[in-house]
């Protein structure tokens, strides 16, 4: 071996890595969870993860991008469920 | 070598596999190059990304999706630039 | 509002998925922490996400994988730095 | 509308940007053909990934990550399929 490395270190760090990583893959199957329970009880699951990524925006910021997509959609000639 | 396999083959394979990649990295850069454009004229990339995504929705699919997202949005209290 | 809806239901669920979100998010943030950790004491983040990696997979199936790769590789003339 | 835009200058950006990325998936649907193929042959999709994703990459450079991969795995105890 060209490089000696302080494996008893290197083995800490991989397996903190390691518990880190299952307790984050534990919390998405618990998200998922959530997301099935909405679904179960009626709601659109697409829907809400849009919300969820709106209630993440500062409420400005998203009027302002709202309203500019109205713009560049009404220049496009599109229609839109919604007037600005 | 456990397993003998037609080395000609997986070459022809492999190499049309490449070709077909370098064009696609070209188109996409050619892609990026119109975002580019239209950043430098003054629209904005996040917004024709937006419009973009959006043109690929039927019309009324589209007008549904929005639709229930302001249902959401109003059940939830939630200030949106528009109203349905 | 042509679909009445629990608004209540709604917001319980929402918020539910916001934070196990930002709990999740907290753990990713943690996970970055060690690799800038095991990066400061001179270990390779890289070759580290491909132990992590290599360490979620079987060790016979990694090995067969290993041998397979090593077998296009050696018909298509490409040399490795490891011997099968 | 708050803000004047060019529409038609907006107009032939964005259908430039949808041209190509028609053009883009053409050829995406190309390469998943070729992987096809190389399947339906007897072929390996994964390991010609893996094939194709180390054919970019300079061979000393290559080299350089196994032995590094090597002398982790070996502190960590770990039996690879191969030797450096």
């Amino acid at each position: 071996m060209s490089e000696v490395i302080a494996a008893d270190q290197l083995r800490l760090l991989i397996e903190r890595i390691e518990r880190l990583s299952e307790e984050r893959q534990g919390i998405a199957d618990d998200i998922k969870d959530v997301y099935a329970e909405a679904k179960s009880v009626g709601f659109d699951v697409k829907t809400i993860r849009k919300i969820v990524a709106r209630r993440k925006v500062e409420a400005h910021h998203a009027k302002e991008a709202d309203t500019l997509f109205a713009t560049y959609a009404a220049a496009l000639g599109m229609q839109l469920a919604f007037d600005i």
